[in-house]
């Protein structure tokens, strides 16, 4: 029997999940991996939710310092979140040579390399499982299971309250702003949900994903992001009729170029699996030379898949745990920057919706602007004239094109006289 | 860098996917994860296949005993097959200290005891990733990734033979034996098809996932097995009608009783992910306590996917080769049996189809003796007439019902005069 003793921070969601979890399921981790988990220290601002939890106050702090500092504590658990205050305690826990697990992707995202040097430095473990994909074993996925495999692609659907308002926009026909105030009542979008509706939380795991599919750091300041706050509940119903879904996706890929990373609304079609994954739940669709294409799915968030995810990282570094570690060149390889492609050089489908006069020669116009790019148009349809009454939609589904061209194009067409307003795009993901 | 040297057992299939998987990416294991596999010895009946992949004569062996002897090797790599000299090989490699890499589900269904005891008592490693679900990474997540997990149930599509069959008969209305046909010319099955079609490799498959899942083993002659051999393509097209899709299931549950192991085909809602599971394709479902639904998905079987998984174990174990391991209480108690349930005291919902004369008071003959063994019907359609114009298709959904008590009804009613030949019957799997 091996006996790991953890020192938690932070008794939010994630932290008294852990707590739970462990209280609850302590016997089957004994029996199933052979380590016994044992809770030494825990620290909250707040003695209430220790009260809640029924955590002996022996064990309780309001001082994080004091669970970096305990002598006993072989992991810190971090579960504070936010960019300074847990970034110091993660430092000097490292700095401690206490292993450190954490479910913070804001952290890792923008300051991993800063991290993963000093973990390296004093050879310790960092798991991160819980910071993409919550309870969904993607990170043990890309880093163990995967380790045959060159990896060509990642495409995920990794923000469980966008998939929430998207699924409730496609399902119920209803506009973006209800749909999220229903995912607020409900609990499924936070009291400001910028971060998520922005596409900023997605864009923090792809970044994660990239570092470990391509074994190197990214800019995260050059991952394309869109978010889903301008999505119009038409464009879900027109791409719906031609056979796709709406999904926010998040992309790392593989180009020639470098890597190419980007979030932004996609249609997916309906055959694809990713348009089956609906609501709250997230799911990673990897592909590899020699697995092929694989598919993760499950619960993207919430208190016990997060607190699932945790405790297989305490787990795996406990059995690590007596191993003498050896950082070599390969761990450090992890720190070079990967050579990243811009975004306005990659190419996908297109989709477009504008809003014109339905006078003549207007098509010609347009379709006239997107030849002069080099946009070739896969099809064309106009749906009947909007309440206003004045103008029609024209629907437009391109072949590859190249994103620098299409921006300009749009540009240009937003510009004629007959056509109202801004033109709506989609991107399409294809397999 | 962590150095492991392994030798490969068998030059299949799968044998020349592993040689050649670390011939093409050794360097990305070595970035990856820090170990750099040697193999220094290959043994095969066969020279042929040594000189198609160009594998060096002095690495080359016709005696499988020359790899297990062989000093040098850490890692044997089991890709033989069978279950008899495959299990001395093992056992005999076992007791030579070295660990052991095995894609071979028969002997692990049938030999798992014996097998690990010696592995237990010799302090090596067993890594079997490859023997469920090709290169999905099933094994290492309910190990691993689950740990923290009371799992209550799996259900999955794990034998992908059978899956492109009915696929193939679902999307192309084609009968069981043309889709067969089909299989075997485009290599998905077998010459001899048998032990896919009749669900014994998924039996296989499911006793080594209840073993992971509820830590202990079962007796697989008490697993409830059933195959596709007499799926009728109209019960595929009616089952369509009513919002289901036909797939060939392997379930494991923790009910009051005891485990419930048992493969069948089954009747899944169109709305299950599971429905969207095509061709070759595999994919297992685990519900859980913390984590809850989590689906796992991919190609289960081939060359390359298969070749991952081997590789993936080969390095985990490489990875844990200079820790001491500590096989304690918790490791031997997966030796221990778990008490299983009798397949005839499970409950299920029901799909039946009858094929009765046009004669008033028939149905009410049939109703009657269901309610009589305590089955309720849920609905009941009436098809058109078959081809000879006498019977009538009836086809009917029940409710819950207790697998023993249908068995006993379909016997009378099958005794009917105006009942033509055996009824047939297809169980509902719910989420």
């Amino acid at each position: 029997m091996k006996t790991v003793k953890i020192g938690i921070l932070g008794l939010g969601t994630v932290g008294s999940g852990v707590y739970e979890l462990v209280k609850k399921n302590w016997a089957i981790i004994r029996n199933r991996s052979g380590v016994h988990i044992e809770i030494v220290k825990v620290a909250d601002k707040d003695p209430v939710r220790k009260d809640l939890l029924g955590i002996p106050d022996q064990i309780f702090t309001k001082s994080a310092y004091e669970v970096i500092e305990d002598r006993d504590v072989d992991i810190v658990v971090e579960l504070i979140g936010g960019t300074t205050v847990s970034k110091e305690l993660i430092i000097k826990a490292v700095n401690n040579k206490k292993h450190v697990v954490t479910a913070n992707k804001a952290l890792l995202a923008e300051h991993g390399r800063e991290i993963l040097s000093e973990v390296l430095k004093n050879k310790v473990e960092l798991g991160f499982e819980a910071s993409v994909g919550g309870g969904i074993p993607i990170i043990k996925t890309l880093r163990e299971a995967l380790v045959g495999n060159r990896i060509e692609k990642i495409v995920g659907i990794v923000n469980g309250t966008t998939n929430f308002i998207l699924t409730k926009m496609t399902k119920e026909r209803i506009d973006f702003k209800t749909a999220l105030n229903i995912a607020q009542e409900k609990g499924f979008a936070e009291a400001d949900p910028y971060l998520d509706i922005s596409g900023g939380d997605a864009r923090h795991k792809i970044a994660i994903l990239s570092f470990l599919a391509f074994n190197g750091m990214i800019d995260i300041s050059r991952i394309y992001v869109e978010g889903i706050e301008e999505i119009d509940i038409k464009d879900i119903q027109y791409a719906w009729e031609l056979g796709f879904v709406l999904k926010l996706l998040a992309v790392a890929e593989r180009l020639e170029d470098g890597v190419l990373v980007k979030v932004h609304p996609a249609l997916v079609s309906k055959e694809n699996p990713l348009a089956a994954i609906s609501w709250e739940d997230n799911a990673i669709m990897v592909y590899s030379d020699f697995l092929g294409k694989s598919l993760y799915s499950g619960k993207g968030a919430g208190k016990k898949p997060t607190a699932s995810a945790v405790v297989s990282d305490i787990t795996d570094i406990a059995l690590r745990m007596k191993n003498t570690l050896e950082y070599n060149k390969s761990s450090y390889s992890y720190l070079k920057s990967l050579k990243q492609m811009d975004f306005e050089r990659s190419r996908t489908r297109f989709y477009f919706r504008f809003q014109a006069l339905d006078r003549p020669g207007i098509l010609s116009k347009i379709a006239g602007i997107l030849g002069n790019h080099d946009i070739s148009i896969a099809s064309v349809i106009q749906k009947e004239m909007d309440e206003e009454g004045e103008f029609v939609p024209l629907v437009m589904m391109t072949h590859e094109s190249l994103e620098a061209n299409v921006g300009k194009a749009i540009e240009e067409i937003d510009k004629i006289s007959e056509v109202k307003g801004k033109s709506k795009l989609i991107r399409v993901i294809e397999e």
